[in-house]
Formats: C-alpha cells, structure tokens, sequence
C-alpha cells in the first residue's frame, strides 16, 4: 500500500487569494485542486494560472460534471488540469466521454459520490475503465453535523476492493485519519483547514505526520 | 395552465459569443440561462455580463451545485442571477442553504434530476419549499441515442402532481411538443437549437408557435 497523498483544495472565489494560497503551501502537498467555487467564481483561468504556476505539480478540475463531458473534459485538460471530477448522477455516457478525452491529454477522471449510488453502478465505472473515486461527507451535510460513520467505511472498503483508488474529502483532520487504517487512499483533501488557517503549513505537516505513523508501519 | 415559456440556453465556451446569441435572440425568448459550461469557461462574469445586458429578464445560473450551497448561491445571486440549479444528487443540507440565501435576493431554486432519486426525495424537496424541478434527457445521454419515454413522461407527470412547476430539457425540438401535451410545463429550454444555427429566430417561433397551439387551446 503506498502513502496516502495529501491534496489542496482551493475554495476560494478570489483567484489572487487562491493562487498565493498555492504559492504558500505547495511544496508541502502533493497535489493541487481547483475546487468548484473557485472554477464557478474565475472559470478556466483558475485552471491555467494554477498550471502556469505550478508547472509540474498534479492539479485537478473539481467541475463535477453532470453533462457535456467531451466539451467539459476538453476545457479543463487543454488548461493543464491532470484530473478532472465527474459527478456519480451523470450518465454513462457521460463518463465514457470525458474519459476519452483524459485519455488524450494522459490525464484521469475521478467520479464523484454525492448521493445515491449502487455497486452496480461501481460495476459499470470499473468496466468502463474507471479507476478513481471520491469519497465525500459534505461540506453542507459536515455543517448540519454529519460524521463520518461504519456506513462511510463499509461503502470505501467495497470500492476499494472493486478496485477503486480513492480520495477521501469532507472536513477532514489529521486527527480522523486512524478512521481509514484499513483502506487504500489515495489522497486525504483537505481546503479549510489547510488554507483558511494562518497554521496551514503546520496542518499540512500534521497530516503527513499522520500519514506516515499509520500507514508507513504497513 | 399558463403557457410554457421558452428559455435560451446559453452553452457557448466564449461569453462574447454568448453574449451576441443572447442580444439577437433575447426579444423571442422569455429566460436567459448562462449553462454550465459557458459558467466554467468565464466565471461568474458570464452571470453579470449578461445581467448588464439584459436587465429585466429572467436569468439562469446553471451551476448544478452540488455542495456549498450558500456560498455558490451568494455568488450566482449576487451577480443577478434569478434561479440557480442544484442537481438532485446533492445533500438536503446544500438544498436548504441555497434556498435560504436565493429568499434573501427574491431568487429561487430549481431542482436539476439526474440519474437516481426517488419519490420520497421529491417528497423532501417540496417539504424544504422547493418548487421547481429541471427534467433532463442530458445532452450525452441524446447522443447515445436516448428518447423521451414513458417512463419520463410519467415522471414528469407524478412531480407535477406534486406540486413542482417543471422545465423540459435535452436536445427538444418543436416537433416534439405534442409528447408533453398533459404536463404543466413551466419552461422549454432550447440550447444549440436556438443558438447554434443561422435559423435560431425561426427556430424559436416554431417553438412559440407550437406552445400556442397545443396549451393555448386547454
């Protein structure tokens, strides 16, 4: 099992704020996402400045496309994303779309689980050649006191032995982490709590901390 | 049963060019959308720019929000939007929030359907307030070569007796009108069939034409 990474999640709708926020912090994560109030608040932009600013580190689009993934998958890709996000209410069509035009720029499609969902259609995203997902509480339901529960775990430890990388988002403090021992995560993201605190570079460390006491003894 | 409207859907990647479909077709149509993709190519200017063109017509923000929704309807609303979307996968927490801050602009909230949700789910909308849903044959989905169904029909039908005024999407065309005859459509909401083509006015009092003949005589 390789070390979780640790992600970026850039939320802000000032794009000078959200690019000095990756200035700051981005030797100490492993990649950089352009978050959806971001995208929505500069548009593309917020993709290629990122790209043009970190040239070399992996950046995603967190679009959560619904429909028109060709169109979508092309904007974000040709800007420099690596990875672009697609919601789990999306039809299939609409995965294998975008996933197609990952395809020609090497980059990936991360699906997005808000909702409902079933195994079946894990099944179908497997077979499509879908290899990464996220793993969300909320940011909305986390306010209204959502915690993350068995129900959480059990579901990420079914997609993970489907074959799933997964990303794992939602408030989320290197305290939590000992929660996901047993899982394959491929990235923890976190935004607040990196960027909205004059401790971000401390946070960032704490998470790495974290990561390699629990999952570097495995 | 008032006739239903006629909404511009607006997905172009170049706000000028939006902007320009938008001044030649905004006499003939009754609602503006900026669409989701034109949204993540320009940002949250798509919305104000076409606010300042257009100021007295209806204006969507199609944002398809799926979390954040206080923070994502501050934006839209802030720059004129009307209605903003929130696709029906996101938690009753982002419904309620969105909800809440489009009272405080006189907006309101239109429910965009996706993949799967159930009659209990409408049930919880109209409980929050919610009022309007988005039913959507996704434009992906119409490539693939998805008709309008039965099974679409009869749901429409069943939120309609629930009270939900309901806009019609998805590569529609005038000839199709007929199909939605028993249906308190409240909007048609046309794309590249307006904008994409040289005849996108004639196109447009086609659809008007059509409206009047099948729901003005009811």
């Amino acid at each position: 099992m390789s070390l979780p990474l640790l992600q970026l999640a850039l939320d802000h709708t000032d794009l000078d704020a959200a690019l000095r926020t990756a200035e700051l912090l981005h030797h100490d994560v492993d990649i950089i996402e352009a978050g959806t109030i971001l995208c929505f608040s500069a548009g593309i932009e917020a993709i290629s400045r990122l790209r043009s600013q970190h040239p070399n580190k992996t950046l995603v689009a967190d679009f959560k496309v619904a429909d028109a993934g060709a169109t979508l998958a092309e904007m974000a890709f040709k800007a420099g994303a690596n990875w672009m996000t697609v919601i789990c209410a999306a039809p299939l069509a609409t995965f294998a779309t975008a996933l197609e035009v990952a395809g020609r720029y090497q980059g990936d499609i991360q699906i997005e689980l808000f909702g409902h969902w079933t195994t079946e259609d894990a099944r179908q995203w497997r077979n499509l050649g879908l290899t990464q997902a996220i793993y969300h509480r909320g940011r909305d339901a986390q306010a209204g006191g959502q915690q993350w529960s068995q129900h959480d775990l059990d579901a990420m430890q079914t997609l993970s032995d489907m074959g799933f990388a997964l990303s794992v988002t939602g408030g989320i403090t290197p305290e939590e982490l000992p929660l996901f021992r047993n899982i394959d995560v491929k990235a923890f993201i976190a935004g607040r709590a990196l960027s909205d605190s004059t401790s971000g570079l401390a946070t960032a460390n704490q998470f790495h901390q974290a990561i390699a006491n629990i999952w570097g003894k495995q």
